[in-house]
Protein backbone atom coordinates (compact mmCIF):
# COMPACT_ATOMS: atom_id res chain seq x y z
CA UNK A 1 0.00 0.00 0.00
CA UNK A 2 0.89 3.89 -0.72
CA UNK A 3 2.39 4.57 2.58
CA UNK A 4 2.84 8.45 1.83
CA UNK A 5 -0.93 8.83 0.30
CA UNK A 6 -2.52 7.36 3.70
CA UNK A 7 -0.59 9.84 5.57
CA UNK A 8 -1.52 12.48 3.42
CA UNK A 9 -4.86 11.53 3.86
CA UNK A 10 -4.79 10.74 7.96
CA UNK A 11 -3.19 14.20 8.23
CA UNK A 12 -6.07 15.31 6.30
CA UNK A 13 -8.83 13.62 7.83
CA UNK A 14 -7.43 14.41 11.84
CA UNK A 15 -5.90 18.13 11.88
CA UNK A 16 -2.11 18.65 11.38
CA UNK A 17 -2.30 18.90 15.42
CA UNK A 18 -2.97 15.28 15.65
CA UNK A 19 -0.03 12.73 16.10
CA UNK A 20 -0.69 8.67 16.04
CA UNK A 21 1.22 8.74 19.75
CA UNK A 22 -2.06 10.90 20.86
CA UNK A 23 -4.00 8.64 19.33
CA UNK A 24 -3.07 5.56 20.51
CA UNK A 25 -3.63 7.21 24.16
CA UNK A 26 -5.91 10.13 23.29
CA UNK A 27 -5.37 13.41 25.38
CA UNK A 28 -8.09 13.84 27.87
CA UNK A 29 -8.96 16.89 25.87
CA UNK A 30 -9.70 15.13 23.15
CA UNK A 31 -11.91 12.37 24.55
CA UNK A 32 -14.23 14.79 26.15
CA UNK A 33 -14.74 16.55 22.85
CA UNK A 34 -15.37 12.55 21.30
CA UNK A 35 -17.75 11.62 23.99
CA UNK A 36 -19.25 14.99 23.61
CA UNK A 37 -19.48 14.70 19.60
CA UNK A 38 -22.06 11.50 20.21
CA UNK A 39 -24.13 13.59 23.22
CA UNK A 40 -24.42 16.08 20.44
CA UNK A 41 -25.83 13.13 17.60
CA UNK A 42 -27.98 11.24 20.36
CA UNK A 43 -29.78 14.76 20.36
CA UNK A 44 -29.41 14.52 16.35
CA UNK A 45 -31.34 11.38 16.30
CA UNK A 46 -33.44 10.99 19.11
CA UNK A 47 -34.58 14.82 19.12
CA UNK A 48 -36.84 14.45 16.52
CA UNK A 49 -38.53 10.88 17.82
CA UNK A 50 -39.16 12.50 20.69
CA UNK A 51 -41.12 15.38 19.07
CA UNK A 52 -42.98 13.07 16.90
CA UNK A 53 -44.08 10.86 20.37
CA UNK A 54 -45.50 14.33 21.64
CA UNK A 55 -47.32 14.44 18.44
CA UNK A 56 -45.83 17.76 17.71
CA UNK A 57 -43.80 16.94 14.83
CA UNK A 58 -45.52 14.54 12.11
CA UNK A 59 -44.92 11.28 12.46
CA UNK A 60 -42.76 9.33 10.17
CA UNK A 61 -42.00 5.41 10.21
CA UNK A 62 -39.05 5.65 8.19
CA UNK A 63 -37.26 8.11 10.36
CA UNK A 64 -38.22 6.31 13.58
CA UNK A 65 -36.91 3.25 11.94
CA UNK A 66 -33.24 4.79 10.46
CA UNK A 67 -32.70 7.15 13.93
CA UNK A 68 -33.26 4.30 16.07
CA UNK A 69 -30.57 1.84 13.76
CA UNK A 70 -28.42 5.16 14.02
CA UNK A 71 -28.67 5.21 17.99
CA UNK A 72 -28.58 1.22 18.44
CA UNK A 73 -24.45 2.23 17.21
CA UNK A 74 -24.09 5.75 18.97
CA UNK A 75 -25.02 3.95 22.47
CA UNK A 76 -22.18 2.19 22.34
CA UNK A 77 -19.69 5.07 21.56
CA UNK A 78 -19.34 7.28 24.61
CA UNK A 79 -18.54 5.76 27.63
CA UNK A 80 -14.69 4.94 26.53
CA UNK A 81 -14.31 9.01 26.62
CA UNK A 82 -14.86 9.01 30.52
CA UNK A 83 -11.84 7.91 31.67
CA UNK A 84 -9.80 9.33 35.02
CA UNK A 85 -7.83 10.90 33.09
CA UNK A 86 -10.39 13.53 32.45
CA UNK A 87 -11.79 14.10 35.77
CA UNK A 88 -10.27 17.49 36.81
CA UNK A 89 -10.07 19.64 33.80
CA UNK A 90 -8.94 23.00 33.36
CA UNK A 91 -9.42 24.77 30.15
CA UNK A 92 -12.18 22.23 29.77
CA UNK A 93 -16.02 22.62 29.55
CA UNK A 94 -17.65 19.29 30.98
CA UNK A 95 -20.99 18.86 32.75
CA UNK A 96 -19.27 15.22 33.87
CA UNK A 97 -20.37 15.02 37.68
CA UNK A 98 -17.46 13.54 39.74
CA UNK A 99 -20.11 10.29 40.15
CA UNK A 100 -19.40 8.78 36.89
CA UNK A 101 -15.79 7.63 38.91
CA UNK A 102 -17.61 7.37 42.34
CA UNK A 103 -20.31 4.68 41.52
CA UNK A 104 -18.74 3.55 38.62
CA UNK A 105 -21.40 0.34 38.99
CA UNK A 106 -24.23 2.36 38.62
CA UNK A 107 -22.71 4.74 35.68
CA UNK A 108 -22.72 1.53 34.08
CA UNK A 109 -26.28 0.18 34.98
CA UNK A 110 -27.39 3.37 33.80
CA UNK A 111 -25.80 2.87 30.44
CA UNK A 112 -26.68 -0.54 29.93
CA UNK A 113 -30.43 0.57 30.18
CA UNK A 114 -30.05 3.12 27.47
CA UNK A 115 -28.22 0.34 25.26
CA UNK A 116 -31.33 -1.52 25.91
CA UNK A 117 -34.34 0.80 25.40
CA UNK A 118 -32.51 1.66 22.27
CA UNK A 119 -32.89 -2.11 21.27
CA UNK A 120 -36.42 -2.36 22.48
CA UNK A 121 -36.62 0.40 20.59
CA UNK A 122 -35.09 -1.02 16.98
CA UNK A 123 -37.74 -4.35 18.07
CA UNK A 124 -40.74 -2.27 18.01
CA UNK A 125 -39.74 -0.26 14.65
CA UNK A 126 -39.88 -3.76 13.31
CA UNK A 127 -43.42 -4.51 14.61
CA UNK A 128 -44.51 -1.37 13.16
CA UNK A 129 -47.65 -0.51 15.55
CA UNK A 130 -47.32 3.25 15.99
CA UNK A 131 -48.16 2.99 19.87
CA UNK A 132 -45.40 0.56 20.99
CA UNK A 133 -42.91 2.47 19.21
CA UNK A 134 -43.92 5.84 20.60
CA UNK A 135 -44.03 4.46 24.11
CA UNK A 136 -40.33 3.07 23.08
CA UNK A 137 -38.98 6.10 22.73
CA UNK A 138 -40.40 7.49 25.49
CA UNK A 139 -38.44 4.34 27.48
CA UNK A 140 -35.22 5.78 25.91
CA UNK A 141 -35.77 9.80 26.71
CA UNK A 142 -36.33 8.30 30.37
CA UNK A 143 -33.18 5.92 30.07
CA UNK A 144 -31.29 9.36 28.70
CA UNK A 145 -32.12 11.33 32.01
CA UNK A 146 -30.95 7.73 34.06
CA UNK A 147 -27.75 9.33 32.89
CA UNK A 148 -28.19 13.14 33.21
CA UNK A 149 -30.29 13.24 36.83
CA UNK A 150 -27.38 11.43 38.42
CA UNK A 151 -24.13 11.98 36.11
CA UNK A 152 -24.50 15.41 34.37
CA UNK A 153 -24.89 19.08 36.25
CA UNK A 154 -27.68 20.55 35.77
CA UNK A 155 -28.20 22.14 32.32
CA UNK A 156 -29.41 26.00 32.80
CA UNK B 1 -47.25 6.54 26.99
CA UNK B 2 -46.39 8.72 29.91
CA UNK B 3 -45.84 12.44 28.02
CA UNK B 4 -44.71 13.98 31.05
CA UNK B 5 -42.09 11.77 31.86
CA UNK B 6 -41.29 11.75 28.47
CA UNK B 7 -41.25 15.70 27.99
CA UNK B 8 -38.65 15.76 30.84
CA UNK B 9 -36.30 13.26 29.84
CA UNK B 10 -36.08 15.14 26.34
CA UNK B 11 -35.17 18.02 27.98
CA UNK B 12 -32.71 16.61 29.68
CA UNK B 13 -31.07 14.92 26.64
CA UNK B 14 -31.21 18.20 24.66
CA UNK B 15 -30.59 20.91 27.06
CA UNK B 16 -33.96 23.42 28.34
CA UNK B 17 -32.62 25.66 25.33
CA UNK B 18 -33.79 23.33 22.63
CA UNK B 19 -37.41 22.77 21.66
CA UNK B 20 -38.92 20.97 19.55
CA UNK B 21 -40.05 23.23 16.92
CA UNK B 22 -35.75 23.95 16.12
CA UNK B 23 -35.78 20.42 15.78
CA UNK B 24 -38.45 20.35 13.01
CA UNK B 25 -36.07 22.64 11.13
CA UNK B 26 -32.74 22.49 12.97
CA UNK B 27 -30.92 26.35 13.88
CA UNK B 28 -27.89 26.29 11.33
CA UNK B 29 -25.44 26.65 13.96
CA UNK B 30 -27.06 23.22 15.47
CA UNK B 31 -26.22 21.51 11.92
CA UNK B 32 -22.95 22.87 12.15
CA UNK B 33 -22.24 21.61 15.58
CA UNK B 34 -24.23 17.73 14.78
CA UNK B 35 -22.10 17.85 11.27
CA UNK B 36 -18.76 18.57 12.78
CA UNK B 37 -19.67 15.97 15.83
CA UNK B 38 -19.72 13.67 12.89
CA UNK B 39 -16.44 14.80 11.62
CA UNK B 40 -14.98 13.81 14.94
CA UNK B 41 -15.99 10.57 15.22
CA UNK B 42 -14.83 9.73 11.98
CA UNK B 43 -11.61 11.15 13.23
CA UNK B 44 -11.98 8.79 16.80
CA UNK B 45 -12.71 5.70 15.03
CA UNK B 46 -10.39 6.13 11.67
CA UNK B 47 -7.32 7.20 13.92
CA UNK B 48 -6.08 4.10 14.86
CA UNK B 49 -6.45 2.32 12.24
CA UNK B 50 -4.48 4.80 9.96
CA UNK B 51 -1.86 4.24 12.39
CA UNK B 52 -2.35 0.47 12.41
CA UNK B 53 -1.93 0.55 8.53
CA UNK B 54 1.31 2.60 8.66
CA UNK B 55 2.57 0.32 11.71
CA UNK B 56 2.86 3.11 14.19
CA UNK B 57 0.64 1.05 16.71
CA UNK B 58 0.32 -2.73 16.89
CA UNK B 59 -2.88 -4.12 14.50
CA UNK B 60 -5.68 -5.50 16.00
CA UNK B 61 -8.23 -7.25 13.76
CA UNK B 62 -11.24 -6.91 16.69
CA UNK B 63 -11.15 -3.32 16.77
CA UNK B 64 -10.26 -2.84 13.02
CA UNK B 65 -13.87 -4.50 12.58
CA UNK B 66 -15.10 -2.99 15.22
CA UNK B 67 -14.32 0.60 13.81
CA UNK B 68 -15.02 0.11 10.58
CA UNK B 69 -18.62 -1.05 11.27
CA UNK B 70 -19.01 2.60 12.91
CA UNK B 71 -18.01 4.38 10.26
CA UNK B 72 -20.30 2.50 7.97
CA UNK B 73 -22.74 4.11 10.21
CA UNK B 74 -21.43 7.02 10.88
CA UNK B 75 -20.55 7.95 6.91
CA UNK B 76 -24.17 8.66 6.40
CA UNK B 77 -24.69 11.42 9.14
CA UNK B 78 -23.03 14.65 8.36
CA UNK B 79 -24.05 15.51 4.92
CA UNK B 80 -27.86 16.99 5.84
CA UNK B 81 -25.87 19.07 7.48
CA UNK B 82 -25.03 20.86 4.91
CA UNK B 83 -28.00 23.00 4.26
CA UNK B 84 -27.61 26.40 2.51
CA UNK B 85 -28.68 28.15 5.11
CA UNK B 86 -25.16 27.01 7.24
CA UNK B 87 -23.15 28.80 4.25
CA UNK B 88 -22.68 32.15 5.61
CA UNK B 89 -23.04 32.12 9.37
CA UNK B 90 -21.44 34.81 11.71
CA UNK B 91 -20.09 33.88 14.62
CA UNK B 92 -19.72 30.13 14.16
CA UNK B 93 -16.65 28.43 13.55
CA UNK B 94 -16.66 26.92 10.47
CA UNK B 95 -13.89 25.38 7.57
CA UNK B 96 -17.03 24.07 5.28
CA UNK B 97 -15.86 26.19 1.76
CA UNK B 98 -18.39 27.31 -1.00
CA UNK B 99 -17.42 24.82 -3.07
CA UNK B 100 -19.63 22.73 -1.19
CA UNK B 101 -22.61 24.34 -2.51
CA UNK B 102 -21.40 25.46 -6.17
CA UNK B 103 -20.28 21.80 -7.24
CA UNK B 104 -22.86 19.43 -5.53
CA UNK B 105 -22.44 16.94 -7.86
CA UNK B 106 -18.79 16.87 -7.23
CA UNK B 107 -19.32 16.81 -3.21
CA UNK B 108 -21.99 14.18 -3.34
CA UNK B 109 -19.59 12.50 -5.62
CA UNK B 110 -16.52 12.42 -2.95
CA UNK B 111 -19.11 11.70 0.38
CA UNK B 112 -20.37 8.40 -2.26
CA UNK B 113 -16.60 7.25 -2.79
CA UNK B 114 -15.86 7.89 0.71
CA UNK B 115 -18.92 5.72 1.69
CA UNK B 116 -18.25 2.88 -0.80
CA UNK B 117 -14.04 2.46 0.43
CA UNK B 118 -15.75 2.46 4.04
CA UNK B 119 -18.24 -0.46 3.01
CA UNK B 120 -14.65 -2.04 0.88
CA UNK B 121 -12.94 -2.25 4.43
CA UNK B 122 -16.10 -3.55 6.26
CA UNK B 123 -15.65 -6.40 3.51
CA UNK B 124 -11.84 -6.76 3.69
CA UNK B 125 -12.24 -7.37 7.41
CA UNK B 126 -14.81 -10.21 7.15
CA UNK B 127 -11.94 -11.89 5.07
CA UNK B 128 -9.32 -11.54 7.25
CA UNK B 129 -5.96 -11.02 5.41
CA UNK B 130 -4.35 -7.92 6.94
CA UNK B 131 -2.22 -6.84 3.81
CA UNK B 132 -6.00 -6.35 2.11
CA UNK B 133 -7.49 -4.63 4.91
CA UNK B 134 -4.64 -2.20 5.77
CA UNK B 135 -4.40 -1.08 2.22
CA UNK B 136 -8.60 -0.97 2.43
CA UNK B 137 -8.00 1.56 5.60
CA UNK B 138 -5.27 3.46 3.32
CA UNK B 139 -8.43 4.36 0.48
CA UNK B 140 -10.68 4.88 3.37
CA UNK B 141 -8.11 7.78 4.34
CA UNK B 142 -7.35 8.70 0.31
CA UNK B 143 -11.49 9.15 0.14
CA UNK B 144 -12.27 11.37 3.26
CA UNK B 145 -8.43 13.24 1.44
CA UNK B 146 -11.42 13.75 -1.47
CA UNK B 147 -14.08 15.46 0.38
CA UNK B 148 -11.18 17.65 2.50
CA UNK B 149 -8.67 18.62 -0.23
CA UNK B 150 -11.52 20.64 -1.94
CA UNK B 151 -14.23 21.13 0.17
CA UNK B 152 -12.63 22.52 3.57
CA UNK B 153 -10.66 24.95 4.48
CA UNK B 154 -6.62 24.17 4.73
CA UNK B 155 -5.85 23.40 8.25
CA UNK B 156 -3.04 24.65 10.10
Amino acid sequence: MNKKLLSAGLALVLGAGYTVAALAQAKPEVLVKQRQAVMTLHGKYLGPLAGMAQGKIPYNADIVARNAAYLDVLDKMPWDGFTESTKDLKDVKTAALPAIWNEPAKFKEAQERFQLEVRNLVAATKGGDEGTIKAAIGAVGKACGGCHENFRQKQQ
